[in-house]
């Protein structure tokens, strides 16, 4: 995403957490780019930091790209930094991203007023194939986005659509993290395909052929648990089945179906071995946050359970423990309309008088903000 | 076995309680067998019948040989015409089948005093190979068996040992439920390979191939929980490791590395499909009654519990239900020095005068146990 930003020619301040790992681009400067059909480019970055002060300093926006489990770290981090009205996006927050960011900056004491957002997925489906290069392999055409409060997501789109025009807006938070299908297909497909991942190190199809009528029942049950957690909440959350339909024309009265018509599908390989955030981050933080929201709201979370647990086992690991919690997402306690008002508005008692509302900047005429462009940045975190 | 005990001489009468899956050998009076040497012979039943009393008319000794989600009904048919002593052998008992068996026994008012044993595993690894015909692979140097109560294990192996001297004791059923290795491998396996098998037929080795690490790690994980449940039940029960090292000699410091190194499995191809005795008989009857045990006595069965449920998601079938309790097994509630007195001594409570018991016959000498030898007879179900 640096790249393709500042080859585009918005300006990019590219930071890690270790500086190690961004050694190489920091000393030539540029990531090499291979786009989706086929070309290369280059994208000459502004600033290549592991100083997290120097990269928020003076930026539009902040998109966060980083496995969920960053998430808490970079929170932490960016607290004392993040200016007023400052933009940061998760990409993509997976179950509860905005709502538990939004969370560590209020209890780190930002008292500036920041507007978190979280994507649903990631934009690119995308690679990095070496210490400073990348590829693009498909530029996805529409990801939901929403900001914590709803209130501030136009803000949010009308500040990256130069950028990316493909965001659409969700009606709230709670839209973009319910419908987490990673959720449903990546933890369950690793598991119940463990051993032949680690015999053959992936060298299957991971949805033609790890898909099969018992495992796509299994999906099928999980994305129920999903659907039903989603409606406990009022949000009426896609299937996976329609979401296939939606997301790749694919055709078919059951998942097992679809998947096998899912011609989008064809040639992703398995991931070689079972330590991958198909279950390291899909687990705390899409599988976890979802299961909590069940418990808290009486729905049964069975087969999200059995998936959880099992991936403790393999990985030796408290996943539960780790995971995002409703406690984490600020969530604990409440009822259905206290979330949904804190979701929409960003507060939960309706008697409640924050504190005045930060002036927010009149919104730029488009004709303007295209000239703008060279003063968006991008935080990317790989 | 049938086969096997007829062509040695001895006076067998085979029951299913299905006609149609006898019929075959009803017509012809007989079962082909080919021998783990590879010679063949032909062994010439008494009887070949579906009536339960016809079956049991006589017969010293019953050797039931059904999948233990078939121990129910056969006790229930059983329980009007079992005579005073009569033998019935469960080939295997899986996790409780002699204590189910004997509480079955007790409700449909069993009045006589049958003697219910349990071995640890079937003799031989064999297989039906026509409607008439069978096959033997190998046959066991040594299984473990106990009758319910233990006082009556030495008349049982006696009664069994000109056919099949490889039966030795075990100290009381909780020792042969206990030492349950399928409850460990087979579900566990299965599920972590769901993908493969469905995908493929089951055509990959289903331990040298389907036994990862991290397969392996899970199979650990189980297995340290059945040793824990075993040893709050006061029973040394032994770690699939060391069974490993014992039955297959194979060497190692993991169950990776000794099962890798097992030669013994070699071969085995996994199940074609799921719909599989690996899940539907040893979930609800291996696994379940573990667990079950697990719970009344504080110990986490953590790992068992997250592969039921996947095992009632993947065949949409609530196993644990359907499966073998402490209840079902008679122990609910008991402390452990009451389930102990009851395996051994057949009675919960010291101070309870039971029935006289009914005189046994006295041992008969060697020498003329072998010439009543083909007044033995065998119920062989399959």
């Amino acid at each position: 995403m640096a790249a393709d930003l500042a080859a585009r020619g918005f300006e990019v301040k590219l930071y890690n957490r270790t500086a190690e790992r961004i050694r190489e681009i920091a000393l030539r400067g540029e990531i090499e780019l291979e786009r989706e059909n086929g070309t290369f480019c280059v994208g000459r970055l502004a600033t290549v930091t592991s100083d997290i002060a120097e990269a928020l300093d003076g930026v539009e926006v902040a998109m966060v790209v980083v496995p969920a489990s960053g998430h808490r770290d970079i929170a932490r981090m960016c607290a004392p930094h993040l200016r007023e009205d400052q933009i940061v996006v998760l990409n993509p927050g997976r179950t509860g991203g905005a709502l538990e960011f939004r969370q560590i900056l209020e209890r780190e004491g930002c008292t500036t007023d920041p507007i978190v957002a979280e994507a649903g997925t990631f934009i690119f489906a995308s690679r990095s194939t070496g210490s400073a290069q990348a590829r693009i392999f498909r530029r996805k055409n529409a990801v939901a986005l929403a900001a914590l409060p709803a209130t501030r997501t136009g803000h949010v789109l009308e500040a990256l659509c130069d950028a990316y025009p493909q965001f659409i807006p969700a009606p709230d938070v709670l839209h973009t993290s319910l419908d987490n299908m990673g959720a449903i297909f990546h933890p369950t497909l690793t598991l119940l395909n463990a051993g032949w991942i680690e015999r053959t190190k992936g060298d299957f199809q991971f949805y033609i052929d790890g898909i099969t009528r018992s495992t796509a029942h299994v999906l099928e049950v999980l994305d129920r648990e999903r659907v039903t957690i989603a409606a406990a909440l009022g949000v009426p959350a896609r299937p996976a089945l329609a979401w296939l339909k939606d997301a790749y024309s694919a055709q078919g009265d059951t998942l097992y179906e679809a998947i096998q018509a899912n011609a989008g599908y064809q040639g992703i390989k398995a991931p070689r071995n079972l330590r991958h955030r198909y279950i390291f981050e899909d687990v705390p933080f899409s599988l976890v946050p979802l299961a909590s929201l069940g418990a808290q709201f009486g729905v049964s979370t069975w087969g999200m359970e059995a998936m959880i647990r099992l991936a403790c086992i393999v990985h030796g690991t408290n996943y539960r423990q780790r995971g995002r919690t409703v406690e984490d997402m600020g969530l604990k306690g409440l009822r259905v309309s206290e979330i949904r008002r804190y979701v929409q508005e960003g507060r939960i008692n309706p008697f409640y008088v924050p504190a005045p509302a930060p002036r927010r900047p009149s919104p730029r005429p488009a004709q303007q903000r295209s000239a703008q462009a060279h003063r968006e940045s991008a935080v990317a975190l790989e």
